[in-house]
């Protein structure tokens, strides 16, 4: 599979300067050291205050240079994709901004990066820098390792150090509390598949109906391959993983992390069976569901559990404003808003007025009998149902009649828009009931209630005059009636209508638009002859 | 392909549940009218503002659920995925939030969401709801057709109208100013994949080294198939077919817009070639690169530009708190900080101190004579290098041992530490590096120093004593010499701890981790044993 970078070597640089570009305004730069050194740092660091910097290998992004901003990280040294960035950009990272506050570093458990930050920390402190060192092992997917990897987790070490460090706390208390919520941390990931390495491409080892799990995030296989079984019953595995080795505690903090490509839609039908769970009533604050620390395009995601305590929580839910930090929210039921009553069918009181009766009764029968004939018509030139959808609709309102608000115009017309989607199907029957929608608003006369119900099925539907639909013949009959009140004018402007469309051979709207010119040549269009036959034969009477 | 589902049928609507219990404490409802009638709605909506109403298939997220909160939508309708929903769910968010103030629709342009949208509107209309719509067409894929698509460019018009609805517009210019917004827009996709539709799985129909453009949101194929000529090639095709396009204006401002599986690092590549574009010098404003606007897991991308103006420009830049809101920022110029001075390598100024300079040549004349003998060692458990690797550090250290500040403690350690990152490779060059640079820092004694040493290799390293690792000859031998002061005590003790290694059939840091037991047995550690030989030669000096 192709990707959206330009050359291997370059891709880290580049999209670095892309976020630089696409941020303007936010106090973000970089350090002057490409291609060697990649660092993104704040330019509105206090130097009396600690500053906080993260790093580690690339392909994890937002993590860590979108996290820069206040609240959050001070710089963020990135290597190249999954791999540790030298020892001289974590350096060149703390030099540029350590002042009298002092440095804390946060970085994932990986040997390389322990050696590389770890080298550079003590450079800096032979220099005289203040430097403290907080690393991260959150991933619990091998049991009694002497190292375990740091992954996700560490978005909240950073996230609490961060609060502290920008109330003014000193570098020792920042430390501390950042130690104590790394020792805090459990997580692990699923995944359904490997990710895409940048120049390489994906290694396809995770088979259908099978799932990854204590995945690391560079593309390391999962230490086990287990049966996937959804969405409910992998939420529920890994909870009861972290649970079981999370220190017990009066309530949690979870994030929800999306490793790469997995949907925004799946994304939070996870939260949904995550929050759901009976495990999950210890979880007090919820951070994601969010691509945060992710793994390139990897289809998976993980949870890290924080034990909270008061000042866990307060820094968690304080606000920070780097380019990516998603908040902290409380887990909570979802809540209901009652439907508006009047979608509740309002009964509207039916009224006799036997002269409109007798009129819609003649109009259901000239269309229940044109059935067949429309339905012909209809399959020369579209999907053949024309006749029935119309017949349907006439049935159905036929034996509705009685129980119609005949006296009142705006209520007849409402009633009829209502039958419109009770009775037919498809976008004929939405067209309809539109008309009569429209037409139910306050008008003056019959005429000026049809004109705007035409008005609103053109402007709804797209159709124009030309495009070979039922509105080549509503439209003139429509005017006729407007202008002469006579039915038979109407009729007759109809039937010209309808007749014109046999010439019209490029539908520009409805189902017409399939079919081929030479098809469509001296056809009339089933809808427009409806319109037709309906006139005529209610002007004959 | 897998996916984080439980059953198709089920899936918008649980994922619906989990957006509003990841969201507690943001005043986001939904309406109790599940499944069919799928609304999230604000809870703080003051009924004499304007009701900012959106929606659509899904399929899409976070649009448009993601944008319902302060400043931006009121309430987002969601069908089942790309699919419209239905006429009931549009009219009970209408009636569920219109008050005093009115309601503007907006919704993109497909013939479904019209005619139910539409129908709503005019069902709300006849119960007396003051409702406005406007309709987003701005994907410029297909030239010349009636009825263009919407896409991702809907946001500018709901964010353009949620800014002006917030300060309390009247309905009529919050509705003229968003229509003028969707007049001025124009977007286009690309992508190098199709989408993966739950239930029925991808379609992969984009060949290796091609890439669609024009592309609908649904699935639908794109316009074009292209060649993909990477990153750059294709940011320049798009920007120059938009501003093809566009209305002519001094400044615009442009949506970047992730379709849902590219990375965010390809995302910020891309956002780099589009932003230092010639074209992109009219461009001032830029939202994302973020996914806002998707098509389920589509590796590709859209831009949306949108010509600018004063009201425009501080309604896009104004702050709004829905889920998912990436912020406007600045086109600007990545802005660069100076590397830190420290960085270009502190020259030292050379100090004699023959005793010393004595100790340190004798010390690399026997790790030099030692590397044939290192090298067998390490040839049997691990890759056969230890030997020249201390070899090619201990040359370098001789060269330079005239340059060196001999005289003081702590410049002799930071200089040694320089040299063992500049002359070895690995792992090795860092452990030892950290070592000196440790032992470099404020200390009251040469043991003092190396012992701060060893412990920071520990620290960094991992290892501790009984891993296998040099760390067994160096503590005892360190230990020795701080108690004893005797450089014959510490040899003899490094020498009884490198023989015991020979022992530890489980190595856990270090190559020999990846060495059976059977293997390693007897034979010992060749870090270990350098160690020994080093200080045994120079205790027989």
């Amino acid at each position: 599979m192709s990707q959206f970078v330009n050359a291997k070597e370059s891709l880290v640089v580049d999209s670095l300067e892309g976020l630089l570009r696409s941020s303007g305004g936010k106090n973000l730069a970089r350090l002057d050291g490409f291609p060697n050194i990649k660092v993104i740092l704040r330019t509105d660091h206090k130097s009396s205050q600690v500053a906080l910097v993260a790093g580690g290998g690339s392909g994890h992004e937002p993590a860590h240079a979108g996290f820069v901003g206040p609240g959050l990280l001070t710089a963020a040294i990135c290597g190249e994709v999954f791999a540790s960035p030298s020892v001289d950009a974590v350096f060149a990272a703390i030099m540029a901004v350590t002042g009298k506050g002092g440095c804390l570093l946060i970085f994932k458990n990986y040997t390389g990066d322990r050696l590389n930050f770890g080298l550079a920390a003590e450079r800096a402190r032979a220099l005289g820098k203040k430097v403290e060192i907080v690393i991260v092992r959150d991933d619990i997917a091998i049991p009694n390792i002497p190292q375990p990897r740091g992954i996700a987790g560490v978005l909240f070490v950073e996230k609490i150090a961060g609060h502290y460090a920008a109330i003014g706390w000193n570098l020792k208390k920042v430390a501390a509390i950042a130690q104590k919520a790394a020792d805090g941390l459990v997580s692990l990931g699923i995944s359904l598949s490997s990710c895409t390495l940048p120049g390489i491409g994906r290694e396809d080892r995770v088979p259908r109906g099978k799932a990854e799990l204590g995945l690391g995030i560079h593309g390391e296989p999962g230490v086990d391959l287990v049966e996937y079984k959804g969405a409910q019953a992998t939420a529920s595995i890994l909870l009861k993983l972290i649970f079981a080795k999370v220190k017990p505690a009066r309530s949690y903090a979870v994030l929800i992390n999306n490793l790469g490509s997995t949907t925004p839609i799946e994304m939070s039908l996870l939260a949904n069976e995550i929050l759901k769970h009976p495990l999950a009533k210890k979880i007090k604050l919820v951070c994601g569901p969010a691509a945060l620390v992710t793994s390139l395009d990897m289809h998976g995601f993980s949870l890290s559990l924080l034990p909270l305590n008061p000042e866990f929580e307060v820094a968690l839910k304080s606000s920070a404003s780097p380019l990516v930090w998603p908040g902290v929210y409380t887990n909570a039921k979802p809540k209901l808003v009652k439907l508006p009553t009047a979608l509740r069918l309002k009964v509207m009181r039916p009224s006799a007025n036997p002269k409109l009766a007798a009129l819609i009764d003649s109009a259901c029968l000239i269309m229940i009998g044109a059935e067949s004939k429309l339905n012909a018509l209809d399959a020369k030139v579209g999907d053949g149902d024309t006749g029935s959808t119309m017949a349907t609709a006439a049935r159905q309102v036929q034996a509705n009649l009685t129980k119609m608000p005949l006296r009142k115009l705006d209520q007849f017309f409402a009633a009829l828009s209502a039958e419109m989607t009770r009775g037919m199907g498809g976008s004929s029957g939405v067209l309809l009931a539109i008309f009569f929608a429209a037409a139910s608003q306050e008008h003056k006369s019959w005429t000026e209630a049809l004109q705007s119900g035409l008005k609103k099925m053109m402007e709804y539907g797209g159709a124009r005059p030309g495009d070979r639909t039922m509105i080549d013949a509503l439209q003139p009959a429509l005017d006729a009636l407007s202008s002469s009140g006579s039915l038979r004018q109407a009729a007759g402007a109809a039937r010209e209508g309808a007749n014109a469309t046999a010439a019209m051979t490029s539908a520009r709207a409805g189902r017409s638009t399939y079919v081929s010119a030479s098809n469509l040549n001296g056809i009339v269009d089933p809808g427009a002859e409806a319109v037709a036959l309906l006139l005529e034969g209610l002007a004959a009477r």
